[in-house]
């Protein structure tokens, strides 16, 4: 299939000129960045592979679905025993007619020769590749779910070893049980060719932050790799106004549920009893770069204030640790400005690129990226050597 | 009391440092913004007001309460009538012997000398002053909820009378009544020289955009002035996986309740509606200009892919928006880096400057502010003119 703007799923020409939109309503700002991008760059160079723009591009927070785990999701659903945020997310994705839907539906079950020529029609050299949202971690039965997520693996692995050089793997993890995900990240680094793990943000409404938790942290410290953290919808403990409001998803339940997941694993101390360990987050950060200020002062103010047991002094401040343990991906937000604000907060080591396909598969996004106004180096950094150096590639 | 940093409630000069730390790790980034401040600017110049600085200071997110107010919050947790956001924030204001509590309170309850002599010491020459959240949206008597949001609208409007030149009030809402809300924001616009009106966020896990509340929004645009939706602790129903681990509050669950709150009018079409209507937000948005390219790229794909009923079609993008309808204080967020992409993304005229008194009250914030690498043009719009233009002062 050739991409090309107006043949993408779900999302139409109508809405990437809209996104220009965004570019040249600012464009009225003087010396704005926008400006520069919407004004200067025409952006409709070929997308190729190979490095013809001296990088290649490496995505990082890619996704696949396995059959066998949406049905999972759809007898859940059926059943009446899946959580109201896979209703709302999986009752979507599994069942509706929608162009969105069904193209994204038909991408997802793909790991070969579509897959690639989607990449190749959009340039990018390689794939990080996981098992997508939420993974096995809704599912009640345990040995379901492991069952599930080891085929998963399994079958991610052969895929990465018959495309060795577009296709990279993050293994995915019931996290209802750590010590078997703790297993499984050694056996993802060990026997599979892992390069991490990618979690879903709460499994069953729990986070990593619980001290059961901690053999998958004491493992992925052992094996030396990350752990990317990518959204969910937000559990039945927290969705509700978000749900009725239809905002429980990508559009905004999805961030604030993963930077909060994020912020209760910095506040509980996690880098102090771990200082090698990396968590990635998509998204820009989930916002947690924009909220730094206010996120270190009040954190401070609490800790002081001993409003919280749980708040207890750090050796670092939050913007440290960001800037010493925490990875970026710009899934979903192909947007200079985040992404250079993001760089000056946390450091241009830190801020890769990710394509978010097939959620988000836009040509249109690939070469905003290419035109961004950023010297070579850091461009490169950004497309391709950082995800190198944190992924070990 | 004279304002020393190190004199501070709550907050230590540890912190402060600390905070600075922030700008001068980043300095090590060639270019970058938190590099000029921190590296170029000693910040220690004396806070004066009367414009010494080429601009008036006018703070427009100030706080005050009234007793009777903080004694219902009290009677209420006392007796189990309050949700779990009222026990956390008024458990902790109300009753707590730190520092940070036990000067806070005392700060709320003064509209007289000592918050003047507070404005004085830190160079402010005006505040724009609402009645602290939750105002008395969460009382469930209703004829005490009107009686105490009148009574401490009379007593905003008697000490904005007697310091004319320093004071200004939005009037506070008993918003569970939306026409008994509609008189008061037109008693308030004609009878008492209100500004404007604060309204805190939900009122009982009710938010704004649901239709009973229309006649605010009609009295709004009849009397031509702005809301300030200021941040309350998120509702029950979704407060839980925060209030664990610490998070309701300033930290992280205002903002995200609160960002939530804009972005549920926002796709309800309020815009549409009443388009010469303004709403203001504090803590620089509350994330939304960041989370931009994001919202209006999933919110492009749900409309098109009709996944909710409530997601209909806008006359215009969430970008456009923000950019018409939409201003933002930095309260809680003394740092240029925000600052600067919200002024980059929404516009410079609709981003201004806040302190947050007294739950922040810092001499070394409205310094880190005056020394921001930023014309003078622009400067004297953060501080003064977009004030006066947008409260019509």
């Amino acid at each position: 299939m050739k991409a090309e703007d107006n043949d993408k799923p779900g999302v139409s020409r109508r809405y990437i000129n809209q996104a220009l939109g965004i570019g040249l309503a600012a464009a009225t700002l003087p010396g704005s960045a926008l400006a520069r991008t919407g004004e200067k760059k025409a952006m409709t160079h070929e997308l190729k592979t190979g490095g013809d723009r001296g990088y290649l591009r490496i995505a990082t927070e890619e996704a696949f679905a396995t059959r066998e785990q949406v049905d999972v999701y759809l007898r859940m659903i059926r059943e009446g025993k899946a959580d109201k945020g896979m209703v709302s997310l999986w009752g979507f994705y599994a069942t509706s007619p929608s162009e969105r839907a069904t193209n994204i539906l038909e991408r997802l079950l793909d790991l070969g020769e579509r897959r690639l020529a989607d990449m190749d029609a959009t340039g990018i050299d390689k794939a990080i590749l996981a098992l997508t949202s939420p993974g096995v971690q809704p599912m009640l039965d345990l040995d379901e779910a492991k069952r599930i997520a080891r085929n998963a693996n399994d079958l991610l692995a052969e895929r990465c070893q018959a495309y060795p050089t577009r296709f990279y793997g993050m293994g995915t993890l019931a996290v209802q049980d750590p010590e078997w995900s703790a297993a499984e990240i050694r056996r993802g680094a060990k026997n599979l060719g892992f390069k991490g793990v990618q979690i879903n943000s709460h499994t069953q409404g729990q986070y990593l932050d619980d001290p059961k938790f901690d053999p998958i942290f004491k493992a992925l410290v052992d094996v030396d790799q990350p752990i990317y953290i990518h959204p969910a919808t937000p559990p039945d403990s927290m969705i509700a106004p978000m749900l009725e409001s239809g905002l429980d998803g990508a559009i905004f339940g999805f961030g604030v549920e993963t930077g909060m997941h994020l912020l209760r694993l910095i506040t509980i101390g996690i880098f102090d009893k771990y200082p090698s360990l990396q968590i990635m987050v998509g998204h820009m950060g989930e916002a947690l770069p924009y909220w730094l200020y206010r996120l270190d002062y009040m954190h401070q103010a609490g800790v002081r204030s001993k409003r919280y047991e749980r708040m207890k002094p750090l050796r670092k401040t939050i913007a440290e640790y960001l800037r010493s343990n925490v990875l970026v991906t710009n899934s979903g937000v192909a947007w200079e400005p985040a992404i250079k604000f993001c760089q000056e907060v946390m450091g241009e080591d830190r801020v890769m690129y990710a394509m978010d396909y097939p959620y988000e598969y836009e040509a249109s996004e690939v070469r905003a990226m290419d035109s961004m106004d950023m010297s070579p180096a850091t461009k490169k950094k950004f497309f391709q050597t950082n995800a190198e150096r944190w992924f070990k590639l």
